[in-house]
């Protein structure tokens, strides 16, 4: 069964364009280079417009662990954590079921 | 855009069986008669077998509102709050960006 991960961030009001920016990059290459990606999508919170989720499904963990050694993931991740509130976010891995 | 769900539950561990399938109840009637549904998984967090999440791909809010009103809803979301372990889940409803 695939592997789903949901990773939340709350990000600064003022840098909110520029998350938005880097992270459009991290999801367009992840969807375009990373094989076993079923799905990578951002996301935004409708009760809380600063906080971010990226919602994720990989065919494997194997999948799962070269995106996260990938150029674009190991450069743009830290790029997106200069962004953040100082609220911590999460990070949720999960196993489908159904 | 589409909506996105995940709405977690914590479940007792010796309702687990009782509540995988009355999920999958939920999750095979909610793909296979929802109008606007992309994708309805039910996952279970790697780190806490009694953690679960559904995980939800609506193409609008619409959809997720008709969903919400389905005979199969309406009547399978009570019964799986009868598994709960009393720690409280959580749902959120994000709109994607990308």
């Amino acid at each position: 069964m695939s592997i789903r991960v949901v990773a939340e961030n709350y990000v600064r009001e003022d840098a909110v364009g520029d998350y938005l920016a880097i992270a459009r990059e991290l999801v367009e290459k992840t969807n375009e280079l990373d094989r076993g990606c079923v799905s990578y999508q951002l996301a935004r919170d409708l009760s809380d417009p600063l906080r971010f989720a990226v919602i994720e499904e990989w065919e494997d963990q194997a999948s799962l662990d070269a995106h996260m050694k990938s150029e674009h993931f190991t450069r743009l991740i830290p790029e997106l954590g200069k962004f953040g509130s100082g609220k911590p976010g999460g990070i949720l891995v999960f196993e489908r079921v159904y």
